[in-house]
């Protein structure tokens, strides 16, 4: 466990006040590791919720605002030393763009949450701005800071399991199996309303997290895809169920699904990438085992905080082996690489990259055109090209 | 465990000698409830072969024959209380057809390996000619033969899980990882030779049974579907790797999963079949567990031999709960179900639907469509109409 | 899948007829392998349930019997081309010993159900006359003829794990929770009752079992116990509870439960043993898998039907990984050990170790000593030396 | 997630500092809901090291101590509204004592490691400090703040499975399978030297864990005990492995293993209550579920998160369901149930009992006793009364 002395970062939050799930997890994760402040916020979009969560939170008046752009002048007006070092992002969707690129532009990191933004038009001024600016900006796939899945890249690096023939993820989730968003549950409202997700339900919401998943295991890029997108639930107006068949470059052989209407299940994240050697499976519900399936030996079961898993795997590790890490420590694995790229920043230094590992604002690009090729493939019912 | 005095029936094998994998699991499960007796063979197409596998498993000389012709024959030569009462044929695919088709019009009522022909046009004579002589004809789709899958269609024909929305199965296997078949591994040498297989290569060994238990359990029909079928171990003629997207009849959502060179795995068979209400999970290297997720309560874990089950997987079990059964009591019932019907017959009564539960001829044909419109749709490269 | 063709062996059943539970079991595991044939019997205690069972069963009037008496009277009078080769006992415990004795005495090799006898005086009689008269004697312990049961085995022979120093075995059933033997459950009844059961209720029914494993796998010896046994089902005269503490001979050190009041558990027996270089787990619901931990690195998981197995694993095994073997097979397996050890003799060869692996009347005889042992040290309330 | 503003309280850490496992584990937890600052520290007995340690946590030097003496001093010197509300001490067993008197008698809450103390007469002397002050004092047996813990427990009082009549538990390790204390391990050092732990090894280290967990969830109390403990790796002055059998007032048995040289496990807790109506088995290693065997009806799986569960339960979740909750948010489940009852003693009003959940200095004597009675009788050979 690396506790260093140094000065803690300071960060906004934006969105994320009352009854907004995400906006706690990211609160928890940063504060478990004690490296950042909470120390402004604009923490809804209506004025008074804002500023009612914000006192609940127990920001100080002078740092609590009503609104995004009112929090932007404030810190720019203040002293680089009271000035905050990045700012979280967990609006919903349609608001991502416009706040992250004002920030960026403005000489702020940030770290938004997924998907980045609606349209790869946007996602592609963003990653401009960004490049300009050298900004650090973190995405929040967080899964990809669970340790077993740092594992399970290494071992696809380092040739393990041989060469990637074929992958299978899914996504399932059983919270949108009823019309939820009819009876005001906010969660459920925000993303299944067009104008607030953008183009993608389900694909946007979870089957990103799926593609970001894939992408940092086996660094593969998609060449082609079809996909079948649903609205099982009567009236939706955007998926909750899709699925998807992938061609890598380089010939190996994908299935997505990503759905939110299997009643009953909770968040049934699971990745199976197999190889010439070796197939691993890992499961987010169960995630300090990760399962090695060889050729011409046993079956192997690699585990959270062993001496012998890689050096990713270990950094992004705090208790010893069988003491439960879960949900929050990877998303703050994922803040620990922001902050180590962010220090890096300040020192005019190299980040190290088992130290800076976290998604980067070209994942999120990615992970826009994802949802789209994905939504036209649905609807034009074949396989198109991914670029 | 219900065992009754009557008389034994009377079988001839075809295929299934020395080093036949399935003509062992064929024997071993007929034995085991000790309902019908061996009694006749014509064991390879290798006469000489033939003639020894006979002899190893004790056949008499006299209904010990080195081709199947000569065994019918022999058959049609004895009086009926000599005769036997059905004919297995495991042999590979390409025969199934002129063995099944001689026999049926023979008068006897066939049991026959899965894929069941080579062609739909094969599929529909024989449909026809099972219809005209009004044999039974049970094709060995074992893995509706376990309890739990029993159990699992029970609770969708109930309502328990409400209306099927979203249906996913997977069955990946590793064992034609490598190129196998060049080591001279005779399973291997058939299931990947067009001339013995047909069209369908994973698709059509294990895609096959993939289809056939979605159909058992859920009774939907496949109204449209994608597939990427792929050979992803070099050189290899037929499909390894089989990905499909499907759309049934009636709005629900599927993805089916055939995969052979999963390297590492071993027999892995999952269903997942979700409804308006609730969600079941069956997996078979775990067959004696289905799993029950709820819209509205904790999940249940229902187990193979409990007093709470239905009446059909109740008659699948043998013995009580938490004594593990396994893949050949799954296989005999498919043959228990096979003899209930023979017997209706023999009695001119009507076959009980719990006792005179199999897969019928109607079943395989189905499955052979499935593999021709799969091959057709991954050459295309688009979505097509199943029928 | 070995399978040979010389003659089948012949056999009787005494005990095992209607509404017997474990009768059944037996002759599936018999017939499963094809290698002996229901030939006589004497079902049950009560002449007419005797002859009766023996009608349903399809054994000839000649050779079905009343009365084991009868069947042993006839067996000596037919020629031994006609003769059984083996008995097989499967009556409550209380009748054992005498059906044994005569039997082995007359020249039969015999298969007696556990736990072997109600005294240590009748076991050495008859771990006496199988010496004197050079039977083949087996004894049911059929949850060490599970292949993995064999690997752990071996995996302790060969020095996998080191020197062995600690176990603990767990045999969890929750059939006996309520006064089950009040509503004339037959099994419970005689379960419960001393005069046909012995001085053990679930320390003689299950607490051997676990006794047995724990010889099986780790041939390490008890020094000395203590046991706390308790009838936690008001009005039971025997034991349902058993719990121990178990110093071995070399200093390992144990902890035995077996207990049949486990509300809902099913037949949860788990066996643990830790040496001083891993740590091996299996789980009788659970088969096929034996996990291995090691100390130097990542957990290792075996399963049934690999390459990688001890050859007498391999040889307990008969279908493909992944194809799911159970009760029933580890069952047929303890009959294989004794049909080579009965081979072995007729033709005055050794047996082979591999082939002929059963548990001997020695290991019966030790199980009974264990009873007493147990019941003993519950009732004085201390610690006993083992013999 | 419930957030609140109000202060945060103030906290004192005595030993914690580099190297040291738990006293990390403890800040990460209080860091976690934001509730409470870590305000001074004397964390280590060696003077420079605890400086350092401190100067490294970001501890302004004026708050940093050399020694918890200089702690106490300072925080009596200091205006009440800086002064810390409780200190956590996170000492090797043996200085528990003098430190918890010492801050109890002087007016601070205390939050103290297990065990409590090394003998009964400390213990006592401190239950009744904390009488006479009427100080919150808590003792971190923190595996009763998993929230599946807690629904156990509730379903126990609740009558769900009717009365207890048998417990299993089981707390396996394997890191002291070799003699790591003498490769200059610190963890290892001192947990295997009575100077410093006293005279329990894995009894008092897990042991004492084990038992805690029992009571927290059955309410039993230990009517009597027969102990076995060992020193099984060579030249080990404390027990490294401890077997007991158990007697609970009301005629429940039990069955209490805890041992640190299972090789390769990791901290495999395992709890098991079986009542007349139903057995829980709960599972460290994978907290979320507790699985619920009933009599009359399918197993139930509960997880956390499930709004079905009891209000306790549900308090000590952060997270939704499927989102995995670990070891850390049960350690700070401990310290909000410790909190709430601090923030109660403040505004002088009645904790809630939901709120206020934690493990108190009555529990923290019975585990001293405990462990007293365990090597009592292990050193005799006999059972022993518990009082």
């Amino acid at each position: 466990m690396s506790e260093e002395s140094p000065r803690k970062l300071r960060y906004a939050m934006i969105g994320g006040g009352r009854d907004a799930f995400i906006g706690a997890v990211h609160r928890h994760a940063i504060a478990l590791d004690g490296m950042a402040e909470f120390t402004a916020g604009a923490l809804s979009s209506t004025p008074e919720r804002a500023l009612e969560s914000g006192r609940m939170l127990g920001l100080p008046p002078a740092r609590n605002h009503g609104d995004w752009r009112a929090l932007l002048d404030d810190e720019l007006r203040r002293p680089s030393d009271e000035r905050v070092d990045f700012v979280t992002i967990v609006t919903p969707t349609d608001t991502h763009f416009s706040i992250a690129e004002a920030f960026v532009t403005a000489g702020f990191h940030v770290v938004c949450d997924k998907p980045l933004v609606q349209s790869s038009e946007q996602a592609e001024t963003l990653v401009q701005a960004v490049a300009d600016q050298g900004s650090v900006f973190g995405v929040t796939y967080n899964y990809t800071g669970y340790p077993m899945v740092r594992q399970a890249r290494d071992m696809v690096r380092d040739g393990t399991i041989g060469t990637v023939r074929k992958i299978v993820v899914e996504y399932n989730q059983g919270w949108l199996a009823t019309a939820l968003e009819r009876e005001g549950q906010k969660q459920a409202s925000w993303r299944t309303d067009p104008a607030m997700s953008g183009i993608g339900g389900a694909i946007g919401d979870i089957g990103s997290h799926a593609e970001n998943l894939v992408s940092a295991v086996t660094g593969l890029e998609i060449e082609s895809l079809v996909a079948d997108l649903g609205a099982l639930v009567p009236g939706r107006a955007l998926d909750d169920d899709a699925n998807m068949l992938l061609r890598f470059r380089g010939g190996a052989r994908g299935v997505l699904v990503a759905s939110q209407i299997n009643t009953g299940l909770e968040n049934d994240l699971r990745l199976h990438v197999s190889g010439t050697l070796g197939t691993l499976e890992w499961r987010q519900e169960r995630p300090s085992r990760l399962i090695h399936h060889r050729h011409d030996g046993p079956k192997i079961v690699l585990t959270r905080g062993s001496p012998w898993l890689s050096a990713s795997a270990k950094r992004a590790s705090r208790i010893p082996a069988g003491h439960p890490e879960g949900f929050i420590e990877a998303f703050a694995n994922i803040y620990r690489g922001v902050f180590a790229a962010i220090k890096a920043k300040e020192s005019a230094g190299t980040a190290d990259p088992i130290e800076a590992d976290y998604p980067t604002v070209q994942d999120g690009a990615r992970g826009v055109r994802f949802i789209e090729r994905a939504v036209q493939s649905s609807k034009q019912g074949q396989w198109l090209a991914f670029d």
